[in-house]
């Protein structure tokens, strides 16, 4: 049994195929016409899965399904991708026109970021886990729910938008215009403000040195605060206890086997899952007689978004 | 078909007959020894069992379930009471002993507030949505949460532990010694706090000469606000935000189609209702565009507990 996974990006298309167990074999990537009328967008994403099955020597009577992940707001159940900011997606019945444009029947659609949730959980970090919540630290912050090994996604699936939980009253405003949002103190963009503010504060410190010589990104605090630098310590001990506090909100909501750490931020592998873990074991509720959350950083990486966009068809099996 | 529905409490147990829509047509309550031997405990609640089945009319070969809401540490897979505060349940395998006392095969249990938001959610203010969240503001704040028609309880049946989200970094010290958390500023217990407070620093407002008279409930604040004091006006609205902050969190991440709101301060009505509408309608993450999310007081009341728990044994049916 074999799967097609499509990862659908602002800048071009990855396609893949994926066995049972969530083995990717083969992939190809293809750029997108992001501006062009949906159809034509859809048809070059066909040749590309016909020039996948090709090249794989994948017989198209053996695939089960084509799964499809969208970034944007999609409504899986319809299988109609609403709108997508950077592709030219506006009402447009996804399922329904590849199924057609493929000759596919089994064919689903998700938000990217829950496809990679999804991919994360069953066949990578989470390991198999039923429940999990993936959470993607960089320009903004994204969430990927699974329970009972299924995506959670509301009503008309609006909803996993972790990034949009309050966690400080009246805080910092975030990029949706409301104040003390999650995204706003933990995303890799509200890092490297924090440690802009700490540099400013204390100019003196190794931390402003280096920034002012190498700039600030991502990794600065890391890379200063390994360096034994006290400001630096600081600053990203406050970062772990942002962090921190949205984890263990979904720990106590969603009580998953797992949290899995995504996005840039997730490089930083043990310096920032190693304190998370800490963090999230001491604050749950109920530490004492709960089982513990694993909190680790997502494996995967690039190839979880065709993984898991493949495992949406699997489940139906 | 005709289940039965048992509603542990810390001072008496309530029993009813429920149909498959959720009518409870007879009920019955009767004292708990909490500190007896769990077996004694249960012996004494098959006993009311076999009164509510001889009193109602009910042929036990009519009934295809027996579902329990008991507080405390359930863990639904296994059937098991790890613990309840109040009652002697150490590890109890209630299901197992209930089936054994009562000869039902099919009988199911897990923790009270769930019930509740099962019971509201099907068959009360929930009107039959697929996700809701039931939100109890009351000596505590707890949470029950539905996801597509099933409760969603975590692993080991540990989370929907809404209380314990943190929306105030460093904030208010919550019963559980945690700080910033939603129940030390959404309960009962928290608003009470906040209106004393204001009573304290306005001693000359309509408030504090109300309380003085008549002392502090979770009502005063309303009769207060309802006769223009402006003292009163502001806590109150202050509490809305507060209790508004986690409703838009859990509105982000489940985007039910209904939020129920119940507990004491629920009693309220349109008071506490209409303005935590407004907030929700305003603050939810794509408010433009996403589908309107309800805010609605239970209705159930004290019936939630008994109808929900029969309804435990519906979902299998």
């Amino acid at each position: 049994m074999k799967y097609i996974g499509i990862d659908i990006g602002g800048m071009s298309v990855k396609c893949g195929v994926v066995d049972a167990d969530g083995r990717l074999y083969f992939k190809k990537a293809a750029p997108i016409q992001a501006t062009a009328e949906d159809s034509a967008i859809l048809k070059d994403i066909a040749v590309l899965v016909d020039d996948v099955l090709k090249e794989s020597g994948t017989d198209k009577a053996d695939v089960c399904g084509i799964g499809i992940g969208c970034p944007g707001s999609v409504y899986d159940e319809t299988g109609t991708v609403r709108y997508s900011c950077n592709i030219n997606f506006r009402n447009t019945p996804i399922v329904k026109m590849m199924c057609e444009l493929t000759g596919v029947d089994n064919v689903r659609v998700s938000n990217d970021a829950n496809c990679a949730a999804l991919g994360e959980t069953l066949f990578g970090a989470g390991n198999g886990a039923k429940n999990s919540v993936l959470v993607t630290l960089g320009t903004g912050v994204g969430t990927g729910i699974v329970v009972d090994g299924r995506l959670l996604t509301g009503n008309r699936s609006a909803g996993a938008e972790g990034g949009h939980i309050g966690i400080n009253l009246g805080g910092a405003t975030c990029g949706c215009g409301k104040r003390g949002h999650y995204e706003a103190y933990a995303s890799a963009t509200a890092l490297m403000k924090q440690v802009e503010a700490a540099c400013a504060k204390y100019p003196e410190s190794g931390l402003a040195k280096y920034a002012n010589e190498n700039g600030i990104d991502g990794k600065t605090v890391f890379i200063c605060a390994k360096n034994g630098d006290k400001t630096a310590i600081a600053t990203l001990k406050r970062y772990i206890k942002y962090v921190g506090t949205g984890l263990v909100t979904f720990a106590n909501l969603f009580f998953p086997e797992v949290i899995i750490i995504g996005g840039g931020i997730s490089n930083a592998g043990d310096d920032i899952v190693k304190p998370l873990q800490r963090y999230v074991s001491r604050n749950i509720y109920g530490a004492q007689y709960n089982p513990k959350i694993k909190v680790v950083a997502a494996t995967l990486k690039n190839d979880a978004g065709i993984i898991g966009a493949a495992a949406l068809c699997m489940k139906n099996d």
